[in-house]
């Protein structure tokens, strides 16, 4: 079948790990339809030239309306800040394109509304770039708990920690201006523990959350710049199953790089996830035999696993930009099979109704509702 | 000097910790006055003595009224559950006699607040058996925070997780009873979460918390019981100093069998301590040369750390009963010394005060100031 | 029944280690005839009365002669450095007395073997002192060998690392002199990773060894003195049954505190022991179902496991002490039921013929057998 | 500058790693000269060019001594089994052309020794494939030892355990075969501990060893095939500079997937590095203060660790095939540079020479030199 044609709108750390899984997807996963790397856009020219070469793409180019309705391109992702994601993804869906977006699906629920309604109106394929719902480990805790072996599922535990803010003295960059990023540590990785407990537990109904910036302004090359976003977001959680759970985000944990942790316990077992150590996946059964009772690590690398059977054999780690390699390989399968990618852009925006109702509590000072 | 007489009221698990401290302290400790266990007290004559054999009692006893007024008693060490706490440690007060009390202190503030006047009029040295604070690990973790090595701090992280009634069919039992135990998980392990939250962070200024009960009634012999307290509690928290944390505690996190664990955030580094490991600290510093930064795991064991070195040399773990033995050394420490022993009824009824709030505020949906 | 009068013979630091057996056994495991601290016995009469009042034995003496004759003495307890044993175990067990001996059992195999006829022909109970097979995590790694659920065995790994040593400062002490201790990391330490060896998997038939002092001299405090036993031993070994094996032991393993680790390959499965972690077994069983296998961390502390239901619930884990609490038991149960404990001195003189082959192999630098 | 042309024999296992590498090295190294995948070879027609469709090679070919003399080929790159090794890679220097080699360099000493003089006389550039020295924690260790931070190195303790051959059941296949592969766990994967030891701590001087084949014969397709190689080996060595190690190896280890795991000790320190785990380090420094000592895990994943900066940021691990990408990069920038690689096939030829005395040993069943 012919290739997809690919236009990737930003080129900053998530066009590289983009450009990456749509470099690798083919050699490793043969699909159906294999992606072509036809245009990067941004907006400075010389620079998108120097990324273009850099990450393998055929074109550069600077103006995305113009890119997002070429005949020639048949998907669109979009990796800027979340504040264009609206625009692009919303112009991309009324060219009849397909869309691959980066998370959070948009700054506003508002607007992650209008970009569903897009795709859903339009009709084109639509997903939102959760990866590491494709970790192969999370893939097995999923399977594991999709089977029941679990039990019914009682608590949800996920802490998303880094510490590369910690230091009063790092400098102000654009995920600290709630004009470009929405939120702070909220949108930007508790967004994952939220995807990770809707995709693993099922929907969040009500919440109580707390917002903190410990370092309200921070150096910019000329002056003191206020941080106008959260360094630190914490919550309580109630499922629609019945279980509970807490949700904590911060970027300044000391000595947590990329601490995307979970643990999710079931009537009948347990399973615990840590990003760091991400070919891993620790397992308690309820029913093994009293005196060999334990948490296993599973080493989630062989041929039965998700995924990871197509890179190397067992034991052989696989690392973090590989989650996007799945990512873009379940999305092509989905795009040359006409069905619909998950998590998709109702994902997005189911999302975006938790953070909101989480920003909300944060003010409130009380439990809201997710609606 | 001469003996310390001690009657304790109660026999079993916390009887059984405590009077294994009393027969270790001495010859591990040297304390300045010797414990001597002169009486133990319950219910139950034949079973007051099979106690008083097995642990090592020089008598056994029924009335625990006559027993705190004995002129040869010196110290009343009360481990019944927590309903019978402020009567035991009120007479003992007033009949002079130095109090040690297993947490929580009482089932109500109101009690908790009596047993504190009573130990104040009467002027005798006064314990909450707040054990954990005494692992050397959490010792140590006490002394870094203390010299400043972590900086100012940002986030406490406790959860107290164990799995003993994840199955419907564990039959119910006392601490299940609100009215014998005051609350559930809450009270039995949240509790010493919440003490060590006071020790090494600070004071616990407001709460959002929620209690969750998964099985509401249990198999007793003759029929079904409901169980009235939480199976589970968590919470979000605000400390005086600016610091913000979450505290879980559950019996439902199958897998988890005595998992206190605690992370801690500074500005400048990080501790975690797991009760499972409880001879092992691992510590992070930001300071140190940035390609050698890393958590450490300290083993806890030598000679250089609080308490260990009294026990065998490095590397030779010690257990979970030992945090009492250091714990009553200290207590006895005091009493020779005329000092006031911590945690003392002021801690414990500070920790009622957060343990009321969270109730408060699992009622009311909203944030409490622990008050 | 009545009590067993016991004389302990050196009150250092396995003194402190057996006195504090005595004392814990009977409150935790109500053995059939209770231990009585007879009489504590060293050479220097202050010292010793030093030891009785801190450790709690009835009398002290000097003169272990005499002690081991008395009418009142049903136990031996050897505590003394290696050269001693063989003149103290043989005139106890000639006087009709059982006899627990401190490994290795001698500095030599045939004083090894003069001590298991004096034993033998006097038809008392003897036992050496291999408490680390009573850790509840080895007993369920036995317990699993036995039952056949690793299948045969393949491979042995046994590492006992420390580093007490390391520093070319540290002083020179007994440990350190050949004539006292026979040899060095090898007789102290290594010793326990053969008999692990041996209980966990079988007769030792072969070996190829390498012994290694890195400090030759070390500071004493008028002058350096030789060093002249070994600060590190190493070793291939084959098993009677066809298993392969290494082992190693240090003293200048810098960070490992008292790292006695093994880990063993059977067709079937795998076990892994570290007596940092000692409340912990890892088991890892290829029978499990593909997606699912890896290796479980069991924390040994339930009441299906071995002994130690008798201390506290689960995941309240216990200390190195302990081991020897469950060896005195064991001992006290075989000399009430008349039956044979182990490890006795026939394992005792076993581990010896391995010392002495690897001492052998050595200096022939070849494969010995182990006769 | 101009591309380098790479022909690469050979397209199993290690050709995908080896063109993973070639497809990654410039999007992520900007090496001064990217390589160019010209051509991929192999015996069958209709196999090679499936291998070049999904590795993403521009030709085809089955004559290997065709391909090596082309103009248009600068580096050879061999990645078939052993037994071909030598006669390739001569041939490839005899054409001029720069080669890199996988291990082990040669099933025996002798044509590892002609290997090194052809590619010596013909002044091209050589290079063996231990990519696992060029796992950024594995280089972070070497600088570590070089700049002294460990000090005298003591001990080397490594082990390459796999149970892929654990199953009797498992079928035969060409590792298997003495003719083919050269040796079993010992030239497959004790080569690379070998390495390792030698790249860490320095050469090896005298070994003794033991070889075991647990599993004599293996089904194949028709009948039961005799298995020509050991399942397992392992040694004792020494080292020129005084230090002593045990090397192991083996494909029984049950549980254990790709266990490639060392520790060193030296006079100052430790490390340790497991490839299960392989974006760690374990780093443990003496001088720490005497409370604060403890084994560190550094998760190598900081712009100030070797290569890893070029990859994501902090905390965003990387996989088993980066190893290759970094070996590539190097041996780019040696060919650019016109500088010699390592591990080149001078470490191929000490490597063997160490491989030949433990297969001596084995027989000899004694200490042998390594020359």
């Amino acid at each position: 079948m012919s290739d997809i044609n690919v236009a990737m709108i930003g080129y900053a750390f998530m066009g590289r790990a983009h450009s990456n899984a749509y470099r690798q997807v083919t050699p490793f996963f043969s699909p159906a339809r294999s992606p072509r790397m036809k245009v990067v856009c941004g907006r400075t020219a010389s620079e998108v030239e120097r990324a273009r070469a850099a990450l393998g793409w055929d074109e550069a180019a600077t103006d995305w309306r113009e890119v997002v309705r070429r005949k020639d391109i048949d998907l669109v992702d979009v990796c800027t800040p979340g504040d264009s994601h609206a625009d692009i993804a919303i112009a991309a869906a009324q060219a009849g394109k397909h869309v691959l977006c980066e998370k959070p699906l948009a700054n506003s629920l508002a607007d992650a509304e209008r970009m569903l309604a897009a795709v859903e109106r339009a009709g084109v394929a639509h997903m939102i770039c959760h990866n590491y719902r494709r970790a192969p480990a999370v893939m097995l805790a999923k399977q594991l708990i999709s089977e029941g072996a679990l039990g019914e599922i009682r608590h949800y535990r996920g802490t998303y920690l880094q510490d590369w803010m910690s230091d009063p003295a790092a400098p102000f960059n654009w995920r600290l201006d709630r004009t470009r990023a929405g939120s702070g540590a909220l949108g930007d990785i508790a967004s994952h523990s939220i995807d990770l407990a809707r995709f693993l537990v099922g929907e969040i109904t009500e919440v109580s959350a707390d917002l903190k910036t410990f370092v309200p302004s921070r150096p910019a090359p000329k002056e003191m710049v206020d941080v106008t976003v959260d360094d630190a977001a914490m919550a309580l959680v109630h499922f629609a199953n019945g279980a509970i759970g807490t949700i904590e985000a911060t970027r300044m944990a000391n000595g947590r790089k990329n601490y995307n942790r979970f643990e999710i316990n079931g009537r009948l077992g347990s399973v615990a996830f840590d990003l760091e150590r991400m070919n891993e996946l620790e397992v308690y059964f309820d029913n093994d035999p009293p005196h060999l009772r334990g948490f296993r690590t599973i080493i989630v690398t062989e041929s039965v696993h998700p995924f990871v059977g197509r890179w190397w054999p067992p034991g052989h780690v696989i690392g973090y930009e590989h989650t996007f390699t799945h990512t873009v390989y379940d999305l092509l399968e989905a795009i040359a099979g006409g069905t619909t990618p998950t998590p998709s852009f109702v994902d997005g925006v189911a999302n975006q109704r938790v953070l909101t109702a989480m920003e909300r509590s944060a003010t409130s000072r009380r439990w809201e509702s997710v609606n």
